[in-house]
């Protein structure tokens, strides 16, 4: 591997030619050449740098080098771990941020109260095929989240293969009742942006279970909604519509899903036993956790950076959001490590109970319009940790040309386009409630639902450079809207 | 995760609430409205494609759909496996390559002799440090590729650490003579594109050496020109000077590294012990594989798409390079699935002896200049199965215009840019003795040089969809490339 985007600034050639001829040297002397013309335009920094492009550069440098906040995420992974809402996990991931917070000396650091939902998934989940001539067929399978658990010994029932939401309604009571209904619908791999692939499958997730149960079905399977092929269920929420019984639902591995495709195909009265036993609980109590730097010219006007820190309950929600968590916190550090004082209050916020509520988002919309606070702007990240490709913003046109016109302070492989259009679960309430603009996070998809809300979904799973470029990237967006504001309206 | 771009365009909300209030519903309205706003731009073709727009389509769509070059992939790692130039496994990879290439039933299918070095590792490499309170401490090390062996018994020698070529120069002969020189340099961090990180430390490795023993080392070892933080040793070529002493090289794994830091630190009289048992035999007989589909119009000029066969020997060679390997298979096989009959002859070059001696792109390029046989234009895929972002094209700068003219075809998140300069280590020869213009494809490198010449470089490092994107990549340059000539000569 030498092309000459990578090659070798030394002068040095790397090849073991022994001995080694005139030709090669020859050819490594002009390789090198090729190599310093092709690096050197966008490695190496013009003479004369701009304020703008020494600050970029400079928060690029601390994300790379000290890689502080993939340690960082590394501790939450490992030393809080699963995090769901009302869990013992997700308080004990409050007080850990909140004491990061305070140890990084942010000007502010408190907890604001919300009431979340509490789900638990219970004993790990039996889904097996029964009656068939191997016997029985273990299938790896999570209960979806939110599912109501089964009858203490299990349930057990043939199985309907679907592939949507219609097609139940069209096979109608007739062939749905007293069935499992198993929706076998896949990603679509043509999609680039696989968040859109994901969107085009996760509606047998959310919806399915209601729907089958229209129709009279007794429990639903679903093929996991994600990219990769490999056999580790991926969970998620569900939603019950209020007039339908609610049944257990669960999600198959891609490869228990085949499994029990082709078993389906050879013996079609084959039956599916699934044993549940997933558990409500009253609401508890739960908090969204800020820390802020107060602005040195307009305290008053706050721009938000946020996550959520709330994971799914089997993994480490390395990923999702994790990395989100530490790209808010990472913003207020790395201004405080660079000596960055910001004009505007920098505020970063994670958010509880996305997965299964977006309740933290919901309230802190709610507060911020009780209590009339200023949001200039909101920036979420929660498309994972992997290397930085764009931004998306819900802002006027004017604001996202300027936005655009920072494009070139962006090191190349890093942010190359801003979409118009984005934002993030978590600060959507607010923009609703109080018409903040919106920004979202975009970094590289091909491998986020891979991981996304599965046991995968581990710190190992993250690299530590694409963790920091998208860190770097959004705290150097976040220097730039501090710096001019959204109108220009600071530039000097 | 549920920002707009990745959202769900089905209209279903996928947030577990129970019973679910109306707020909740109003927001996931909303939040769908959002996403669609967001997605429809990128994700949805417009109405009326180009040709140009629907054959590009169809080639990504081919790709992700089926993965067959990550299959082939899978089969050229895990059926042949380390490919050394002059081992066994390199011989069985051009006879698979061959038996591929024949398979798929490309128009003509050859082999082009060349020889090449043949070294061998020899026995595991034994590198640990003596003489210490700790009795004996084990490091992680391989020979770098071409290090003659030590004595057959090893050999034990004092330490002096150094992180430059310059500095063995400064301390000069009354520090080094004896000892064992320890190149301590590190990767730079701060360098986005990894290769110039890479380019920053190999010296070290290649001409390390050879500097040490001009001062009287005995023995070398380096910290692993890498980018991440394991204990896995990266091998890969040294250069010995003619008229100097060839002394025994192997580089240690990072946390090695660091541990041989700090034992000298407080230990400074430990030594170090080396037992390498590697071996060079005579040059031995190899071969390029060379498949092509005939060009309709214009036959005579070649469009080549190449990347190398032979990989290191202590890995799979996943990234590097099987991944061009089947970048450039996948070019011929894409376009023949779909019917794209190209106007020039489409030639697949896959190049022996790429890692230790360029002699195949040697051979391939005096050939070409023999025979005069024209290559409108060479492509090289050699810097891994990541993520596409964009080419570098050594060519006219109308050519250049004329690439960048093509960006808007390559979707989001794939080809952003195309930089001046680039173009491969053994597409290089042909450039220098025929004038041929090149290019070569960079994917994102964050991860690159985590695996790059290490026992980690498998199959299971590589990501589905991001080794089809670059690929689909690829045959889509090409494509447009074959369509409309570089001059746009071909156009009507």
């Amino acid at each position: 591997m030498l092309s000459p985007h990578q090659g070798n600034i030394l002068g040095i050639a790397r090849k073991a030619i022994l001995p080694f001829s005139l030709s090669f040297i020859l050819a490594a002397t002009l390789a090198v050449a090729l190599a310093i013309s092709a690096i050197f335009p966008r490695e190496v920094r013009a003479q004369t740098q701009t304020e703008d492009e020494q600050t970029v550069t400079a928060i690029f440098n601390e994300r790379l080098t000290t890689g502080e906040m993939y340690y960082l995420l590394e501790d939450l992974c490992k030393s809080i771990g699963p995090r769901l809402s009302g869990s013992e996990g997700a308080e004990r991931a409050v007080a850990w941020a909140k004491e990061v917070m305070e140890g990084y000396g942010f000007d502010r650091v408190y907890l604001q109260e919300v009431m979340v939902p509490h789900w638990e998934r219970g004993d790990p989940e039996q889904v097996r095929i029964v009656d068939v001539e191997e016997g029985m067929i273990e299938l790896r399978a999570l209960a979806i989240g939110g599912s109501v658990p089964t009858a203490p010994t299990g349930i057990t029932a043939p199985v309907v293969v679907v592939h949507s939401i219609e097609e139940v309604e069209e096979l109608g009571r007739d062939a749905i009742e007293g069935k499992i209904v198993f929706y076998n619908r896949a990603f679509d791999q043509t999609v680039i942006g696989t968040g859109a692939g994901y969107g085009g499958a996760v509606g047998q997730r959310s919806a399915g279970p209601s729907q089958a149960a229209k129709y009279g079905a007794v429990g639903v399977v679903i093929r996991s909604v994600a990219s990769n092929f490999d056999d580790a269920p991926h969970t998620g929420g569900l939603r019950y519509l209020a007039d339908v019984e609610r049944i257990p639902a669960a999600a198959l591995g891609f490869q228990s899903a085949d499994r029990l495709v082709r078993v389906l195909e050879e013996q079609p009265d084959a039956r599916l036993f699934m044993h549940l036993s997933s558990k409500w609980h009253p609401d508890a109590l739960s908090h969204n956790v800020i820390g802020e730097i107060r602005g040195s010219e307009r305290p008053d006007e706050i721009i938000l950076v946020g996550g959520h820190l709330d994971s799914w309950d089997v993994a480490e929600g390395a990923h999702d959001d994790g990395a989100g968590s530490v790209h808010a916190i990472g913003v207020l550090r790395t201004f405080m490590k660079l000596g960055i004082r910001p004009r505007h209050t920098i505020r970063a916020v994670l958010f509880m109970n996305e997965e299964n509520g977006l309740r933290g988002g919901i309230k802190y919309a709610e507060v911020a319009k009780e209590t009339g606070e200023k949001h200039l702007i909101a920036l979420e990240s929660d498309a994972g940790g992997f290397s930085p490709r764009g931004f998306g913003a819900s802002v006027d046109d004017d604001v996202l040309e300027r936005f655009r016109s920072w494009l070139p302070l962006f090191p190349q492989n890093t942010i190359s386009y801003i979409n118009k259009g984005g934002g993030g679960a978590d600060i959507g309430p607010l923009r609703r409630e109080t018409g903040t603009p919106t920004i979202g996070f975009i970094p590289d998809s091909q491998r986020a639902f891979d991981y996304h809300h599965a046991p995968t979904d581990v710190f190992e799973a993250v690299n530590r450079r694409e963790l920091e470029l998208g860190g770097a990237s959004i705290a150097s967006l976040i220097y730039l809207i501090d710096k001019y504001g959204l109108k220009g309206e600071m530039a000097q």
